[in-house]
């Protein structure tokens, strides 16, 4: 088969490193920062979902402050605004994983190179530009209003890039987000570093990764 | 405020205890009943949140049935179709909260009163069955092939009961599906009987209760 055009990544949990935020959880919160990430991180997709399908999208940074709100709220931990912008500050400079910009060095020849993230641009432009990456497009759902995995958020990556879908490798960490693109019509590599079971949604990703090093010798099979 | 014409209901959680599942799970695997109920009740939901938005909808006995695959697998827990199918059984014969048939009772004089659930015909209609439980109405999302909270799931109500949405008045367990309704532009009371934080959605229920009994007199002021 041929290798693709295109490479599109997911932000979060994929590039990028979210556990900066788990351990300023943990200093802010001593012995309760890993059940506050959680139910943060539990709420903040839900909200994802449920919003898309009611038809009341805000942007993921709104989403995300309100979610720790609520977390702060069930758990019973007094967070003031100070808290809340140091939390959201992390998301603007959280780590790559390590192997990620030899691996997108490697992958970038030949190849258009994407991001396409639930993240909207004020969350996910930052990132980026702190870590220098290079990208032909930096793609965000909140140019439709409508978050993953609706067929749409794809859609967005035909459109922007000027390619096919079946001629886009879609990369993601999130089993229900490669599934959802595997559902509109890309070739999917789900990087699993958790060793998770795969979501019952009708669908196999083309391939399953540890980490985004062994993406490049994947494309070559 | 006049009276709602028409009282839609939730199923699960609402008026009907899942409590029997956990027991369940817990006398099958004793020690990880409570892990195992909480992540198969998670991806229960979830994929009924993200099946609908990659529009590919299959029943909820479907889904539950694959929750639990899902989640024996991800707590290494061994599973056979025995104890599925006696899990899928105990939802047929789940017990109503101890005040619902009051309640219904005393809520029912001169008004229609339903059933809106995302179980399908298949799990729902025998748990009524059982219970002897008469109702003008049990709708199914089923009819329609999307979960709530769709805006598409609440106008069912409206279609098959023939009342208008400001003349129903929808109570529901599940905040998220409390403020799906209210969206849609039903009267909401949410049944709190966790004392959870209200779900950052944009909207508000029009009561909070802690339990159905408190339905009539809420109705009354």
């Amino acid at each position: 088969m041929t290798s693709p055009a295109a490479l599109v990544f997911d932000a979060y949990g994929t590039l990028f490193d979210v556990h900066a935020v788990v351990e300023r959880c943990e200093a802010f919160w001593p012995g309760r920062g890993a059940a506050l990430s959680q139910l943060w991180r539990a709420k903040q997709l839900e909200w994802t979902w449920q919003r898309s399908l009611m038809r009341r999208y805000v942007p993921f940074s709104q989403v995300t402050r309100e979610a720790l709100g609520y977390a702060c709220e069930a758990l019973g931990l007094a967070c003031d605004d100070a808290r809340v912008a140091a939390l959201m500050q992390e998301y603007l400079r959280l780590a790559t994983y390590p192997e990620v910009p030899d691996a997108l060095a490697r992958l970038r020849a030949g190849r258009k190179l994407a991001i396409l993230t639930n993240g909207s641009p004020d969350m996910i432009d930052p990132l980026v530009a702190h870590h220098g990456l290079r990208f032909d497009a930096v793609l965000s759902v909140d140019e439709i209003g409508i978050f993953k995995p609706a067929p749409e958020v794809y859609e967005i990556a035909v459109r922007r890039l000027g390619v096919a879908a079946a001629d886009v490798g879609f990369v993601s960490s999130n089993g229900w987000d490669a599934l959802g693109a595997k559902s509109f019509g890309f070739r999917v590599w789900w990087i699993n570093r958790a060793a998770a079971p795969l979501e019952r949604l009708d669908f196999a990703p083309d391939g399953q990764l540890r980490g985004l090093g062994e993406l490049p010798d994947a494309l070559a099979r």
